[in-house]
């Protein structure tokens, strides 16, 4: 039986959207955020630094799974709200952790994303719900499990239909003592070649201690992972959970490091919005186009051309762009716009003489 | 703090009772029974089988959890009545896997001792619940577990006030090559340095194949397990799940290459009876003793204790025993009763001299 | 191409012989001794105990691999002269490490068996020179080797022509921490279906302390193995190596424990003795056999039987053995005397016919 | 006591120097060559290929360490000899792996620096030999060692006065399948903090096959490791010994994914050298100023350097260089001579005075 979660030659590699972001197509997204959120000040002082600097997704754990049973246990579903909330203030998407059942209609409602995780990659029943819950999933590597076992709990998503899937490699447990596990770095292209998924990296576990969370990290970018998930604290030394996070100053020289800036990212999203804008504007075009055509209209009409180029230079001064550029491009734009209206007669020409 | 898992010096080992079974007391109980329930049929013969060759607990697997979303996931709740009407028909205490938070009420009205997989060691809510149920609880290793970490979890079974908790060691993840995991013979005296709590070992997965249980069974007495668990199926060969299921034959051998018989687990029983019944005999007999003292009658009154000594040899006539061996064990159990008798006199003559 | 090291079904077991020990037949042989020798002192010590208590093998460490450059190396080869010493003084058999090229001429001039440190199970030009001495070798299993990776270490040693070797688990490297390596049981199981070299197994580095030496013995014993090996030192607190050694005492209990005692070592002994010659006697008295051939005489001359049980009788009577039984057993090896005579007769009957 | 291969707060890092190399300076060496040397055209197509993409040392293999008794062990000094050849004739700095004592001899007459394999590391005679060889090391991580066992193996080199040492991660036994071993890339960092010796990372067996060695190079690089091994034969599939090396195609996109191209090392090279003439220069140029001084004339000639300024010039045109670039560096040089030779005039007086 062919599994879901492999490759199939020729076919492309799956790309995962959350809000405005193309895990597996932008250039090496980060997630980031507090291990355990803890408080409204401390959630939105992480969300300030982390869209400040480029970060792609605002992440803070709710619930926390921790060894001990007299540890702090997260918020819950009010911290899953500060989360929610910080995100729509610097309007960056959001993922939590969902540890049982009963938490992923409370995350599915407030956040963008769900995390699966490393204690839970055999946790089937969860798996199954996360899967139908339509939204994408983050499945973090067990820190014993191997590559196979890995897909394998992939597959339980994408059995029920849920193909927004993105892998996590954050270590395994070897013998090795630098972190508490072994950053498994050529489980990402090895993985490459096996499935269509994308994978991250998280350096947290294994770098054993922020130090060296950017060596790590750039060994992510250089292995030629999709993206990187680190843990920020604005005061990692007061942490309730975790105290190997980075504090406001090391993410931002971490995504300095990495060649991310606010500026880049802003560009990304600007053009993939004027992207957006041409498909609507050319989409509209067409429709132009057969009203025209069945009103007997030509499809070049100059006066409404030029009365346009008017108005878009008109904007271009007001806006202190220039002039000539803007025309340039816009007749390309109209260019494009006549010919497809042209070959939309010509489709239907032929439909009407057979 | 001190953690509940912890020895404490001069304090004794936990004793877990499952039914008439103690574990961490008897001489090594072995809990067998196949990996999933599949049919009426297979688990009355496992169970026949068990009872026969000396087994202490029934088990069988209801809900399975398979690394593919595509495989058998067990019978569900129908199986574990099957599992409990052949134990009832073979008067074995049962146990199964309970694998999510909806299992635990299931199972609780059904089973005698609910177990937690090796996958749900830190599923930490299931951990609550378990220690809520009121039911002794197996607690398997996670394949990736340090010893402290299994210890932690054993900890949130604790903190719910629930003490009958049984380590059971299934082999850790390595690089060794053997089965799926190598068994860490080890951990058995380090937990018994470490932990009041009893210590099974569950060769199974670490054995990679039926013919490599048998050594490590024999490992596991010598190393001073505090029982075994095996999985046993009619016909391993067209089980549903694992395939590396012991058959009623391999059984048979397992026991008596143990040194364990029907014969000896009956006399244990037995054992056990007269012991309870000496009890009870003894609380009847002092509740006498003050009937005779309010009366002011002596303790010894030799008519009442001849006439009971006729009786019981008229029964070991009656049924092959003899009557002296009898006679003699019954005048320790009367010397024994005046003891106490007296004891209790003085006890209260003091008591009102004072 | 077929390795030597593999089993070949119908073939029996390899047996290694070091002075009268046999491993792989003798019932779970155990080799003892210092980790380091540290004067003649200490060995001489330890040697009395091991012969008092059963031990089969006398071990001392004479180069010693240390991880710091700064630490002790041991006494060379004059710590060498003093195991064979203590090795004759005891009458035990001797066993030494053998660390690079040098070692193996100095060794073999002094000592019984070779054996190969974990660090040198791939030193290939060490195993051959090992392979070509001569003498039996315990090879050791390197801390990362798989199984398939130690038995191609061995068969260096076999593709010399040396068959005298003895496989030696002594732990793997995992997360797993309770001593520096853990103890992989389940390769004995294995490595019996594989290879028909015996395995012993040795728990001093797994144990990470003495408290645990005993039970991971007993579950050698349990498993299967052909025979143990254990680090025995008379003041273990103040060791130069390696301080997980037993003591005097904890050697005598660990003895105990495997059911082995002196007196029994010695029946096997003397047991062995009586068939060597018995085997003896049986070659000389077809010798004799031929010359009655030669000379015309019957195989039977009753006066000679006779006489010769009188003599034996008069020794038995003079060591208060039962003359009865003496006389019985001696007519059986008469008997057996005279049927391997008329066997030879009627075979040199036919050869001078044909 | 203070361990000399421990990283000392204030003090520089080492840098190895091998011929013109400068590993822990220059910017990401890369070693390379083939496993084993098989024949001087095939050594001979590596070390062109080397040389021509930027490679900084000529690596090969003439003895060869293999699981199998019966695979082919290398050439021995005889490859030696041809790994020397190729070097001299491509211009690279040579290594090689030393396995056993007998090498190190017939190795430190050939080439530039030695190589202890990963099998080797705690061969500590071994690497007493090649702490004495006057030879910078490459010491390759033992396949289990943790960081501080693999440390005190250096510091076994170290103890010899050998400084000149580089570590080399190439992989850790684990339960991770990817390839024979899983590259601890957190090793780097790690060891950047706790030694001062250069780290350089081989991924060739935890790649487990040659398209997984670029993304594997990329995260070393990434990570911040001091250079590259690489194995390149010029047919991998025909190679007698492993079959995951690259090819010749392979190193070249190789070094360009890494940035690293024929002419940047020239360039380094040219550099270094216009550097070092500098240097020399310098001290010329003080000798001439003692003997100005010692003459009673003036530090400054203006006759002198217009002289040479002239003949520079000529040159400068004679090989098409920009007359006014070149004039207005060596007025820079001369200036500087001038400035040192007051200083020293200075300093002499100072001391006159005193």
């Amino acid at each position: 039986m062919q599994r879901k979660a492999y490759k199939i030659p020729g076919q492309p590699r799956t790309v995962v959207a959350v809000g405005p972001v193309r895990i597996g197509h932008d250039s090496f997204p980060v997630i980031a955020g507090p291990c355990a959120i803890e408080s409204e000040e401390q959630i939105m002082a992480v969300a300030y630094a982390a869209a400040e600097s480029g970060v792609s997704v605002l992440r803070g754990g709710a619930w926390k799974s921790t060894s001990s049973p007299y540890d702090f246990r997260g918020l819950g579903d009010e911290g899953l709200d500060m989360l929610a909330a910080a995100g729509k203030a610097v309007d960056l998407p959001t993922v939590a952790q969902v540890l049982e059942a009963a938490h992923v209609d409370l995350a599915v409602e407030r956040v963008d994303m769900l995390e699966i995780a490393s204690g839970n990659m055999q946790d089937f029943e969860l798996l199954r719900l996360a899967g139908r819950s339509g939204k994408p999933v983050l499945l973090r590597r067990g820190p014993s499990a191997t590559i196979d076992e890995w897909l394998w709990s992939a597959e339980y998503l994408l059995a029920e239909g849920n193909e927004q899937v993105v892998l996590v490699e954050r270590g395994i447990r070897t013998f090795g003592t630098v972190g508490s596990d072994t950053l498994d770095i050529g489980a990402v292209p090895t993985l490459k070649e096996t499935t269509h998924l994308p994978v991250m990296v998280d350096p947290s576990h294994s770098a054993g201690g922020p130090m060296r969370v950017r060596p790590l990290a750039l060994a992510a970018q250089g292995v030629g992972a999709d993206g990187l998930i680190v843990e920020v604290h604005p005061s990692p030394e007061i942490a309730r959970s975790s105290q190997a996070q980075l504090g406001i100053g090391g993410l931002e020289e971490l995504m300095t490091a990495l060649g991310i800036s606010r500026v880049r990212r802003h560009i990304d999203q600007i053009d993939r919005q004027i992207v957006r804008l041409l498909a609507r504007r050319q989409a509209l075009s067409l429709e132009i186009g057969r009203v025209k055509q069945a009103r007997g209209l030509p499809v070049h009409i100059p006066d409404r051309e030029s009365e346009l180029l008017d108005l878009i230079k008109e904007e271009a001064t007001h806006l202190g762009v220039d002039n000539a550029h803007v025309e340039a491009l816009f007749e390309l734009v109209l260019a494009e716009s006549r010919r497809l209206q042209h070959e939309m007669r010509a489709a239907s020409d032929r439909a009407a003489v057979s």
